[in-house]
């Protein structure tokens, strides 16, 4: 199966455009997959996510192991039919979002005891339980359980950790169920220190996984050394698998990243972005709560094809986000996810036509620009 | 003008099928006008609103001269094109906004003075300047300015109240200016006073309007008066122009009022119910935040072939209010605006055939069992 599920048809330099063959369908890379939390991609209907371009969403098990509960979903006919999603979904392990969200009570060996951000009460995750989860939510990308250490900690603690979720790993893909079209990832981590890095990439692929992802980055390190990590990491990642950065980003940081070798995402940023009145443009990231906006009857953005940018301007977009009505944040969302997506389109056609520099050059002179300041 | 703006193509008893013919387009009646009090159907895109069925809206003078202002809309091609709807737009006067949500400072017969809502600042409404602000936002419909009194009221504070009404659609049907396809509706008011309402008809027969609205219901005097005042006013109303219960109401009130010879409607309840949880079905008022629903694999109503109803679950949607995600009242709003609308259908067709009756019967003894249970 490992073989077959990743097709590298395109490379550009580092840069690789390919097809991930799912149980619910081919995921075109670069890839950009749009956060869909707790079963639903906020502000977003399934059939709009897919209008933007989307061919894969994530899921993440922390929330939905919380509400409804993975035995729930899994009576309802899993995730895909509980949110109306056909096409693939990745489910992030829960390793980051017991970190950056819960309060954790104790971890050690077997796993993470922690009390949920909603309601207070005890759970316990650990690498068997977090891939059961995943197997009942019918994941068809399920990622190993890792910890995610934050930014700066010590060599040290950052080592430890790292061995923790190795070891974690290879509990994780003992209890995979092996199916056609279900993939499971590993996850390096390691922090900003190289050595750890490639001890965790060796580890991994001593375990033997159908991708491998870098987490623990985009946790305040920076681009320019999140960049370096993945110069001195990306040629230790076996070739002809899939390279997924977590939790990036930007999309100057997404092209950076193409650059380097990496074939998926997944960020918050443009759906977040999308509800905070933010909206990307290749000329500049919008803040559309600025009065300038208030009589501008231009779209969004002029290049943009969006439903957002062909039928409603500026000056209404404003107008949604000072009365506080929600269409505000879902037509935002909807352009952002769009923008995403059509770089995601762009970056793979560059990489096609071999051209990726020249592509890139050009539109992050524009983005360097945009993002200190706004048109 | 007045002749050929409504055809009333077909009878049952009291009740009327016909068309109103406007500048954006024809209105099948009788109509439910969904509220886009500042520009928007809350949560709505305006395709998502045209997919229900819904061939008029309603816009309001008090909100949208607060923010962005007619003026700001006239210079961005008026309502229509501001927020994206191409069909026949109603705007309300603000008379009843101001009354309801505003610290009104002083009332007088030049007009209103009030502080807003939104910041406290001071404005000053007078029929002219409410019709100058409908002309400005490009309504098909204008209202004429009135006080909507409240209930319960003395009689002799109804009858000065209505008189200045009176004075006031005057001067409202004297500022407005006549153009092919666009109406201005003159509204009777008299409280639960039958003489005074048959006072207010006189008046405004005598200043002659398009269409005449009722105007003081549904503000607490419950459905057996609302009723009984429609009963003794209807008669005396124009036979042929078009008759518009304002602010009504639920699915029984407008299936009653129907009988009783009303055209058209409009209410917050469809899309503000769907916002906190409560969806509209034949069988029951369902709130979905009941935790009946959470693991409940049935659509909301599996008689409705909306998009919520045909792609989502009971579950799913129970899920989303408990998780605060604002697909949720996103997806309720759609089917409470489909469930209303299809309820208009319904009983235009049944005016049709000549079904009323019986059509009436099935759906309001469902409806009445509906109100007090939950499916």
């Amino acid at each position: 199966m490992e073989r077959n599920l990743f097709n590298i048809y395109s490379r550009d330099g580092l840069a690789r455009a390919g097809q991930l063959k799912l149980a619910h369908g081919e995921v075109q890379t670069p890839a950009f997959m749009p956060v869909g939390t707790g079963g639903a991609v906020k502000g977003m209907r399934s059939v709009d996510v897919l209008a933007t371009g989307s061919d894969i969403l994530l899921g993440n098990v922390y929330h939905l192991m919380l509400r409804p509960g993975a035995d729930k979903i899994k009576r309802l006919g899993g995730l895909h039919n509980f949110m109306n999603w056909n096409l693939p979904i990745l489910t992030d392990s829960g390793g980051f979002q017991v970190m950056s969200l819960s309060k954790i009570r104790k971890i050690d060996e077997s796993g993470v005891e922690f009390r949920a951000h909603t309601d207070g009460s005890r759970y316990f995750l650990s690498p068997e339980e977090s891939i059961d989860i995943q197997y009942k939510l019918g994941s068809d990308v399920t990622m190993a359980l890792d910890e995610c250490t934050s930014y700066p900690m010590k060599k040290e603690t950052v080592a430890e950790s790292m061995r923790r979720s190795m070891r974690w790993a290879l509990r994780s893909r003992k209890k995979f169920r092996e199916r056609v079209g279900y993939a499971i990832f590993g996850i390096v981590q390691g922090g900003i220190y190289h050595d750890l890095r490639e001890e965790s990439v060796a580890e991994l692929k001593n375990i033997g996984f159908d991708g491998y992802a870098i987490g623990g980055l985009a946790v305040g390190e920076g681009q320019e050394l999140m960049l370096s990590v993945l110069d001195q990491l990306v040629g230790h990642l076996p070739k002809y698998q899939p390279r997924y950065l977590m939790g990036v980003g930007t999309p100057l940081d997404i092209i950076k990243a193409v650059h380097k070798g990496i074939d998926m995402f997944d960020c918050v940023l443009p759906t977040r972005s999308g509800r905070t009145g933010r909206a990307y443009t290749v000329r500049a990231v919008v803040n559309i709560r600025n009065s300038r906006h208030a009589s501008d009857p231009r779209p969004l953005d002029e290049m943009c094809s969006c439903e957002t940018c062909q039928q409603y301007s500026r000056a209404y977009l404003h107008h949604l986000f000072r009365c506080g009505e929600m269409l505000g944040p879902m037509l935002l969302t909807n352009h952002n996810l769009t923008f995403y997506q059509e770089l995601m389109k762009g970056l793979r056609e560059a990489i096609i036509s071999n051209n990726l520099r020249v592509f890139s050059e050009k539109l992050i002179s524009q983005l360097e620009f945009g993002d200190i300041s706004e048109l």
